[in-house]
């Protein structure tokens, strides 16, 4: 499945940065997505598609792209100067390190774009779901309640706490399970708890790894929730309370798996999934 | 038909910024969409739609919104200190003047995707366009030929310059047109060349106006090509050469237009319309 995100992923890269590109633009957008993190996100849609019953493999790869490139994009602008102003991440120089803040900027905004392009071009033969697809994944990432918001809470004097989790980092998820669902043709409504779940399960789990971890495991500096006065679920809770909480969402994100002919095996594959962003020395403890 | 352009926007960022919004990113997104400058490419849309006799007005109203809010975006993304660093835009503090950085960065983002989730809400009843007109708009804006690459080609230590007036200017005038012929059912290919002859023309002007228009006609700062070493007509071609220029391009425009049942018309506006973004003291020797 991860050369099939990994395949994906390259066909829209090599369209963005094709003939009549600037070069460092091209540079760029290929430097923000290759080579990437665990792709958890793209994963999840894929899973979700097959079971679902794949259908329509080119939509669910479209999919999943779309929500690995809105991911990316959201990476390249937060790890700005003028947001967490960070100098790495997945373990080589962020983006604006590597190639300025202008191409930064604009590689962003040219993933958003081809977000929505490589959607368009793979639903043209099923294009009464197209709309409803990017419904899902502009919720995810737009105003009022996707990425963009979750960012734009970090700007406001306070921040109801759940809506700002749910919107940085939970939205993704729910928009990745629902694409899924919508791609493979079932009804993506049912699926919004477990991409609920497991958003929660992985701000807790980056929250303990903020915590936990070295800057060497994480590729990104460590201990910026305390630094930046954010709000930590490790420091809230503790870390054995916030690493019960995480064995918690896990569970119910298992449990919250609709029906569908591929759930047995997406039960497992959830567990299994989910365990890959534990922190390296919990994870042992709750496998 | 301004009133139309204003009603379709308010909808959209009345939506971007309901029930859940964070506060500041909802005043933002207001600040940088209203008040507006000429609208000249929603209008473009508009008048187009309305020459191919308008069949399906929301549409056509989606279409001129998604164009105005990515022209909208491009303006605060271009204004930040990492490209123009400009402290006004149409007569007021530039957005990341008013609301700092961070949000200037997310509401650019917030009105990339509201552009596309505009189109896709509109146009669920005739979903077999909505793909092309994906593909029109996002061609437009993202990489490899549309105003983002425009954008990055000043990152280039040389870029060729049609490309570059093309992607930065030119490439969105040509999806307002496009997108205002499908939006009422014509094929977009034959509307290519009116939306670039007006986005050529409407390049000339602006370079005309850097170089002799005053701050507070502009509302923004002049000289800035000058003082960035970049490309201009007026300065190329001489004040004299460039109002030249720039009549023969209205000409090549109005000449432009497809058969379609309102040509007459439209030949009218098109003419009546780009004089409106003539500088002041050449749009009386134009008339």
């Amino acid at each position: 499945m991860s050369e099939r995100v990994e395949a994906a992923l390259e066909g829209a890269i090599s369209q963005a940065g094709g003939w009549g590109s600037p070069p460092k633009l091209a540079a760029a957008l290929r430097y923000a997505v290759f080579p990437g993190g665990h792709r958890i996100r793209p994963s999840l849609t894929l899973a979700v598609a097959r079971a679902c019953g794949d259908r329509d493999p080119a939509a669910a790869d479209a999919a999943a792209v779309a929500v690995e490139l809105l991911h990316c994009a959201s990476l390249a602008h937060d790890d700005l100067p003028c947001f967490d102003d960070a100098d790495l991440r997945r373990g080589k120089p962020s983006l604006h390190k590597e190639f300025g803040e202008p191409l930064a900027v604009l590689a962003g905004d040219a993933l958003i774009v081809l977000a929505f392009e490589t959607l368009a071009r793979a639903m043209t033969r099923r294009p009464s779901r197209l709309a409803t697809m990017i419904g899902i994944v502009g919720a995810a990432v737009g105003a009022p309640r996707g990425i963009v918001a979750g960012q734009a809470w970090e700007c406001e004097p306070s921040a109801p706490l759940s809506e700002y989790q749910r919107a940085k980092t939970g939205a993704l998820f729910v928009g990745a399970a629902q694409a899924g669902a919508l791609a493979a043709g079932m009804d993506p409504t049912p699926w919004r708890a477990l991409g609920d779940k497991i958003g929660e399960a992985y701000q807790v789990a980056d929250d303990l790894r903020d915590v936990l971890c070295d800057a060497e495991e994480l590729g990104k500096p460590v201990g910026q929730d305390a630094a930046r006065l954010r709000p930590n679920a490790a420091a809230q809770l503790g870390v054995g309370g916030a690493k019960a909480r995480l064995v918690e969402l896990v569970e119910g994100a298992v449990s919250a798996i609709p029906a569908c002919p591929g759930e047995t095996e997406l039960r497992k594959l959830i567990k299994m999934q989910t365990l890959a962003f534990f922190p390296k020395q919990l994870a042992a403890a709750a496998a």
